[in-house]
């Protein structure tokens, strides 16, 4: 699945900043792919682009609207929709990771079609995969595991990326989930992917590289600690065939996330699980850092929990989000000269 | 899903045994639910059981037309096609495992329908799956997990069941697979259930049970060590939650099924695996026993080898086949009285 660029970001009219999170992020980490962003009357958030209409937005050379706003339910609002439909009659594809599909709107669909444009709902594979071969290829891969899910492993996996660009490094940013297809405009929404092809998307997702010291970052799921989730993450593991892996943790967490009655595994034994079944596929699998959110603790209580993890786990520790991820993109830096 | 019984075996006009398996198995492991077979013109499989057409059968109660022959390409015949519709026309309800789906026949769908006659394909889900919650439950569970795919998991599950039912427990084999489905008439094509709902699929087949002393046996699928199917393996382990994993392994493989490239593991690296992986949902879990696939051996090699890799493993070790499941369900049924 891809979509075509650049974008007009839609904010809807949504009440707060959080509500238009997709947007931020794909402000936050892909700026030279908007061209605006569209708010509509009321809207309370703003991500910092200039205020476009459609046919200015056209003007500016925008392909593609994103709906970068979520409301309650994930529903689209009638008032939503009129702009879909201006969005669709002046030539603009649409993009949403909203859980009502623009697909199962049969106006919007005929308009669409009507119009030789492109509805694109990233929740759902848009293409058949294939089943995994498990056959070694050219190049490097690294993928963020976590102690859960949602500990900051698309953050991670997209700062590394820019801290590697900004060393003068060959990366991609791989996207497995509808946040990291709708930022970097392609990418597979595993969750949806059918049992049997879950790895085989994943090998399609990072093809064989065109030079040795190119790295796929890709944009780990879940947890193998989860018990909702841990065969996504296997899949994932297998598949993405990683040369590097990046542990993602949240220290604050009482319990696995949904389910009160785990509680996390260590960051050693997450270490210890994941580089033993990345070995299955990738011998040469190693873990090369640590990134832990430290949002919910204050600088120095963050600063000592790095520093003691670092102690512990003998690998560069950082929080992405006060820090950079220089030091991981550093770690994937030497552990590319040692295979080479 | 599950199936309405009694069935009609159908066998359609294959032209060996082998493509019959499917037929054959309902016939081995429930007789109970067979009225008789539909053998074509040309038949050259016999699964044993009285030839009847379709206005016998359904004077002897039978419900549905089980498609239990496959051919080349899994496609429909005409030929075949013909038996459907007079099937339908009289008042049977069909299922099928082929590739090529029932339910994609529009001529089929339509006299169904016009006929208030069920089509299930068994390859595909027909119920919405919950995310699992990985609650505990009631009840005890066992899982076969094997060193590779294809090496006996169902067929063991299926022969614990036997000898348990022999020992007077109470046990139910619990269908991962199409042809489990087909045997036992209900069941979760779990290779065809979307990421997210895999574990999930795997708790809704396995619900709590009515007793603490029963035992539900999940049909394992894939390998932890299987590059390609390893998340639906993990799923399984975390959905099904089990008391106790059966060891399954076929010792003249050479390399793992699909994959040239990649060795098997040792049974007791799957077995230090799955146990670990299996005790994050259920801290009890424990391997009971090994069962191996010894066909390619003769005699006097199968039970060296049996003998050799209990002693290896300190578990009860049986080819299911050869020897029955009864020094597993003993296993189980111990494990039960240690557990109580």
């Amino acid at each position: 699945m891809s979509l075509a660029t650049p974008y007009l970001l839609f904010l809807g009219d949504v009440p707060d900043a959080l509500s238009a999170k997709v947007a931020q992020g794909i402000r936050d980490w892909r700026p030279e792919l908007c061209v605006g962003q569209y708010r509509m009357p009321g809207c309370q958030a703003d991500v910092g682009l200039r205020d476009l209409d459609i046919d200015s937005a056209i003007a500016a050379g925008a392909r593609t609207l994103v709906v970068g706003a979520a409301n309650r339910g994930g529903v689209i609002n009638a008032s939503w929709k009129q702009v879909f439909v201006e969005a669709l009659e002046k030539g603009l594809d649409i993009a949403s990771g909203l859980h009502e599909l623009l697909s199962d709107d049969e106006s919007l669909v005929a308009l669409a079609q009507a119009k030789g444009r492109q509805l694109t709902d990233v929740r759902i594979p848009t293409e058949e995969y294939p089943i995994a071969d498990g056959v070694a290829r050219r190049g490097l891969r690294c993928l963020t595991v976590g102690t859960d899910c949602s500990v900051g492993k698309m953050y991670t996996t997209l700062a590394i990326e820019r801290a590697m660009r900004a060393r003068g490094l060959s990366a991609s940013f791989r996207a497995t989930g509808q946040t990291g297809i709708l930022i970097t405009g392609e990418g597979v929404p595993l969750d949806a992917v059918v049992a049997d092809f879950m790895a085989g998307s994943i090998e399609h997702l990072t093809p064989p590289a065109s030079t040795d010291d190119h790295w796929d970052l890709i944009e780990g799921q879940g947890s193998l600690f989860h018990a909702s989730y841990s065969g996504v993450t296997l899949a994932l593991i297998h598949g993405g065939a990683p040369d590097a892996l990046v542990l993602c943790h949240e220290p604050t967490r009482t319990h696995m996330r949904g389910l009160p009655n785990y509680s996390l595994p260590s960051l050693s034994r997450l270490r210890d699980t994941a580089v033993d079944m990345a070995r299955v596929v990738n011998p040469r699998a190693q873990a090369v850092g640590v990134a832990i959110n430290t949002k919910a603790l204050d600088a120095e209580a963050a600063k000592t929990l790095c520093e003691r993890t670092e102690a512990e786990l003998g690998l560069p520790t950082v929080d992405p989000f006060r820090d950079g991820a220089d030091r991981l993109a550093e770690a994937l830096q030497t552990l590319a000269s040692e295979i080479a």
